[in-house]
């Protein structure tokens, strides 16, 4: 059985937590807070981020990420991605020989455009990191805790680590396939919570399922577009990390994106969301990313497009709604084509 | 403008209808029932199929096919598929001169094997047929009456006819796209019930959105298999008429698949949930023809064998659905490879 940091004790990170633990792994759980750390420590619940769940007894949690790390084979992050830059530097400051480094955070860094695996790669050596994998899939956390079933996708440049992190994690209720395909499936994971919000927006303008799954159609469209540009397989995003991950994070009402979109479909500024929301929301940071990558990419992004709009430029959500509605091209064909 | 037959006054029929006269085209919608023909003549409504939804008076009834299609140019035909056969009969024994033959049903015929182009083909002269036109996408037909933007897919293989129906359509609240792959459109459309009878099968066993989303995603996958090897487009699965139309009809309460799913993982039986939901559920049909097609082209289709055995061989659903969780395959892209 092997010892595992996880670095962020959120509903994720605590449900890849009772994962591990369930697979009788030593779980080593950081959070900053320290009141949340002694409750799992002596109540073993985590009741703000998953209320009415028993966590496992062979889940530690830690307030220093010096402790967490100490003695681990693998490390898992799965902060917020703006978080990250600064918990990976704590990682290496206080790492002593090589670990597998596991993701299971959703963004892509604005400005320097960097996937997460690519910001592992910049601020760990190589002679403290083993690997960098993601795990990324259709999964809310509370679904996880209640072991229903589960499936995700394992990925890292080399398979042998993508089956490392597998056989970690699975189990009878969490099905874990592995895929060599990297970016495909950071940018699926990563690009979809700008489908979100859209799909939040929609709803918020009263709009129904019919625009929702026209958004979410050609949402996937455009994502695939970027990646494949960026080197992605084009079959990584008819997968459970793009496909799956779209339709569970575009038809829940828990997921932050889709409120978030849903308040500004009401009439909301941006700030006032920001400010309601009281948590991370990835999709406004990724939408600027995504907007930025076209760009350098030279690739056509409409949704992202008009939803950077929206977001930042003050645009009107009802125009930008019938703007995608109304686009010319009317051969769906090669709408699609990549 | 022009004159049009709407064969089939059940909800999608009177919410194309609606379409139509809007357009100002001039709508005669046939129905077997005679008061409900009675009460869209007299009172422009439809309340069995479409409640709350005033009907424009361009749209007028008719309880005799040869009435309806009297003079008109297309014959939009739009009644469940066991019913097809019987209207083309009477359709063919009516008619004078050619017209253009639209569909809006969604099935593949069981033992025959046909698309519902096949049929129309088959069973009426091409001396009476323009061509063949289906018209399919992400449209619970509530939302169409009430004029929310939803997007579809006209597909013939003569792109021409494709868009003489998409001007037919197409408005401010109806957004129509061609797409000359036919095989594929009729494909995703049908076998999308059969996703949906999983979808619902899942959620009545007590399973939640993780599984779902990986039962749709795995889904498309299979269905895209099979439709290429007939000759489809892949891309055309992961458009309107594909993806599209799954993700409404998986992810809403309303799809009569989705409930009839439902009530089989809650324990019912097959009769007892026919009887139950009074209508034609096309996705038993469907996966019994699928399964049919799947074997005739040694295609691999583990979702439609499953459901299969549950429908039609007494398989314990919930046994069902776990043996699809522990696939053995554990490479996500090779799964998913074509």
């Amino acid at each position: 059985m092997a010892q595992i940091a996880v670095v962020g004790a959120g509903s994720w990170g605590s449900a890849l937590s009772i994962v591990l633990a369930d697979n009788n792994h030593h779980v080593k759980l950081w959070g900053r807070d320290e009141k949340q750390i002694q409750e799992i420590n002596e109540r073993h619940t985590n009741e703000k981020y998953l209320p009415n769940i028993n966590l496992p007894e062979n889940i530690k949690g830690f307030t220093r990420i010096k402790d967490a790390i100490e003695g681990v084979e693998a490390v898992l992050i799965v902060v917020p991605t703006k978080a990250i830059r600064n918990v990976l530097v704590e990682i290496r400051q206080n790492l002593k020989s090589p670990v597998t480094f596991i993701h299971a955070s959703k963004g892509i860094e604005p400005d320097s455009l960097k996937r997460i695996s690519e910001m592992i790669e910049e601020e760990i050596p190589q002679i403290i990191r083993k690997s960098v994998v993601v795990l990324s899939g259709p999964s809310h956390a509370e679904e996880v805790s209640l072991r229903q079933p589960t499936t995700v996708t394992s990925s890292s440049i080399q398979i042998s680590e993508a089956e490392y992190v597998q056989n970690l994690f699975m189990n009878r209720h969490f099905r874990v396939y592995t895929n060599p395909d990297l970016i495909g499936v950071e940018i699926g994971g990563a690009l979809k919570n700008i489908i979100a919000l859209g799909a939040g927006l929609t709803n918020g303008l009263g709009f129904g399922d019919n625009a929702k799954a026209a958004l979410m159609t050609r949402g996937l469209a455009e994502i695939a577009r970027l990646g494949i540009k960026l080197g992605a397989n084009p079959l990584t995003f008819a997968g459970l990390s793009g496909l799956g991950d779209l339709i569970v994070t575009c038809t829940s009402v828990h997921s932050r994106n889709w409120r978030a979109g849903n308040l500004l479909g009401k009439g909301k500024t941006l700030e006032e969301v920001l400010t309601n929301m009281g948590m991370a929301v990835e999709g406004v940071r990724t939408t600027k990313a995504a907007f930025q990558l076209a760009k350098r990419e030279g690739v056509e992004m409409p949704i992202t497009s008009v939803l950077y709009d929206v977001l930042f430029n003050e645009k009107n959500p009802q125009m930008a709604v019938e703007e995608l509605m109304g686009r010319v091209k009317t051969h769906e064909v090669e709408d699609l084509s990549l």
